[in-house]
């Protein structure tokens, strides 16, 4: 799968935690460019964990996830001097594309810079939202020291992705709005990266009731904001690579982890298999399309990591901006977990006639078949057959066994590849 | 692609249309059954063609298409004898889901024939919904003929996919929604298979205000009802196979092809080109899944087979229950399309070292390689060349002319592959 490993640097803001009305004033000040977006339930989920299951559809949001609302409140706050400097981030993803939005409407300039491998739809979307986009270096560290060292020289603003008081009451409007649209909220799951939306949306939440339960979901490959919780110190983290690009942070901001050790309940562990399954999902389901950071909180319900029986219940949709290729191999990864699509290895005889009797089992199950290999140069494989490794799509998960049992009484040996 | 088509015998039905009174009374019918499903204007699809876009997100409905609002109707009027007789219908899709969802939450036995290479997805739902689901031959048409037989030796009730009031009204009730919804709506862009969908919105919305314009929208492969407009005639026609296979019908029904005729102000054709990257484009910018048919309409108001400029116009999104494999292919074409990603094949001479240098010129581009194919034994390949096929994704579409450039400047022969 594509990886894409952020390791942005510790970074420390001194100034105070917001507090609700902070939040509400937020709320004032996004309420014509920021959509409410709809807070769904969904009946297949819900029946799959026996639970009320609602999404909070942040991938529907304009720019396609949340970070909007933080640039937005962040910019619209800076001095007048301040955004004459204009504006300046780094980032690989949504960020991007939120600071790049929020500054052309707020009539100031956004410089940012993104890592060459940023992917191409992304790169894309932030130029259109009028950016002055610099590609630079191969990993986002690198392209974030470029922007420090263009920090120093044009004096722009560096909006930060989550360690601001003002990113953060941005994305707790969030927050405000799940409060709007559901009573009796029993349990809200955020995806935490650097922890800025979880921060804002446990502050709206707790301050109105201290009842809610807020969890965060991190993805195993980068849950720094877990073992800083273990440690009781922030700690840097990354044990490994994720498909979760949006979350995929080194370490969360000291605000960040102060407010989550202030209102965050607990903070959860997803695996990429547990984050694409429910991508998928998601997608199959409720016919929607989330990118991997943005499902890890739906993640966290399936797989059961809190007990969610007979509660009402959050998922927090972050953003819907995917890479394509990330896609094809959820969907992908999806049919074949769903069992309706499998893949076998069978030796046969190099004789004429011995495809076919293969074929002519499949289309007798009704298989459709994806691909074909015929391949005769493989070491395994004795002189004089070929193995022939067929891919294909099945009416129902028994069909599988079927068609190993025609293949044994043919007198094929074969094999089930995984 | 994965085609299906469905030929439905032309039905004849003397009832008499239904009027705007029927489809409210249909309102109330459903209020508790069936979603308000969500009119959500589009900045992106409206900036396209400097319009005011609304999608009318019917593929967001319990079971995932229209359908359920006619089969719900319909059989909550039989009378009770008629219901404890049960009902019967032959579909290879969404009528299946909506006839077994109905039939289950109204305590009627439902018996569904599909013909058996329906798309597992269907089949496994439409059991889930509580049906007795029958797979059978190899066309709709021999699954339909088999339900006939049942139908006598049943005496079931036979649920026609479009050509009754009943169905009729039921789809009516998306047009009343839409009328709440949105103030000044100028043009409503409708799928039409066998043309129940668009009967009832057109009543509806032509009832309420006759300025309205209602436009059909049928796919190249199957658009019988504009060959019988065209006729003045009911005309049966296939004109080939067509992704769209929910409106793939030979011949809309004559109560639906008189309602059109008194109604709809144009029927247009889209192709399946047309409709795949309609379908691309749902997912990408409006994060939305639909099937093919489901997206005929966003087809049209993109492809502009209309007037559309500074008009508020709605497409119905009828459907999204997609088979995955034609999901996978409109994905793959929807990134070919954009030209972000590209194949290319060179003829390389067949020494150490060659293969790593365009590998190294693509890596230079930021190209993400997809897959490649080294092949020695292919008719037009020289003695001692082999073929390099590489299929890669780019940053932006102009790097392939800078890699067409570095491999000229290297004196490899390439062609670009469509």
């Amino acid at each position: 799968m594509y990886i894409c490993k952020k390791t942005i640097e510790m970074s420390t803001c001194d100034m105070p935690m917001p507090a609700l009305s902070d939040i509400i004033k937020a709320k004032k000040n996004l309420e014509k460019i920021v959509k409410r977006t709809d807070l769904e339930r969904s009946k297949s989920f819900s029946n799959m964990v026996n639970a009320q299951v609602y999404l909070k559809l942040e991938n529907l949001q304009s720019t396609g996830s949340f970070k909007i609302r933080g640039a937005y409140n962040h910019i619209s706050r800076l001095s007048p001097e301040d955004k004459e400097r204009g504006v300046l981030c780094a980032s690989a993803g949504n960020h991007a594309q939120g600071v790049a939005y929020a500054a052309t409407k707020l009539g100031v300039k956004s410089t940012i810079f993104m890592p060459e491998f940023a992917p191409p739809i992304k790169v894309i979307a932030t130029r259109s939202y009028g950016a002055n986009v610099i590609l630079k270096g191969d990993s986002f560290n690198d392209a974030y020291e470029a922007a420090m060292e263009y920090l120093d020289e044009s004096g722009a603003v560096f909006v930060h992705p989550y360690n601001h008081p003002d990113i953060i009451s941005g994305a707790g409007t969030i927050g405000l709005e799940i409060f709007e649209q559901l009573d009796d909220i029993d349990m809200v799951f955020v995806p935490i990266g650097g922890g800025g939306l979880i921060s804002g949306i446990a502050i709206a939440l707790k301050s109105m009731n201290p009842n809610i339960k807020i969890i965060g979901v991190e993805a195993e490959g980068a849950h720094s904001m877990r073992v800083s919780l273990d440690n009781g110190v922030l700690t840097p983290f990354v044990s490994g690579n994720t498909i979760a690009d949006g979350i995929a942070v080194k370490a969360p901001g000291n605000l960040n982890f102060e407010i989550v050790k202030k209102y965050v309940d607990d903070v959860v562990v997803v695996n990429d298999n547990e984050i694409a399954q429910a991508c998928y999902r998601l997608l199959q389901r409720a016919k929607n399309l989330s990118e991997p950071s943005g499902a890890a909180s739906l993640a966290a319900i399936l797989n059961k990591k809190v007990d969610v029986v007979n509660k009402n219940v959050v998922a927090v949709i972050s953003g819907g901006n995917i890479n394509t290729s990330i896609l094809e191999q959820i969907i992908e990864k999806g049919v074949i977990g769903e069992g309706l699509r499998a893949r076998i290895a069978v030796l046969i005889p190099d004789q004429a006639g011995m495809l076919s009797k293969i074929i002519s089992i499949l289309e007798k199950l009704r298989a459709s078949i994806h691909d074909i290999e015929h391949e005769r140069s493989i070491t395994n494989v004795p002189v004089g057959h070929v193995q022939v490794t067929i891919t294909f799509n099945l009416q129902d998960t028994s069909q599988l066994f079927t068609l190993g049992e025609e293949l044994k009484a043919k007198g094929l040996p074969y094999k089930i590849l995984k």
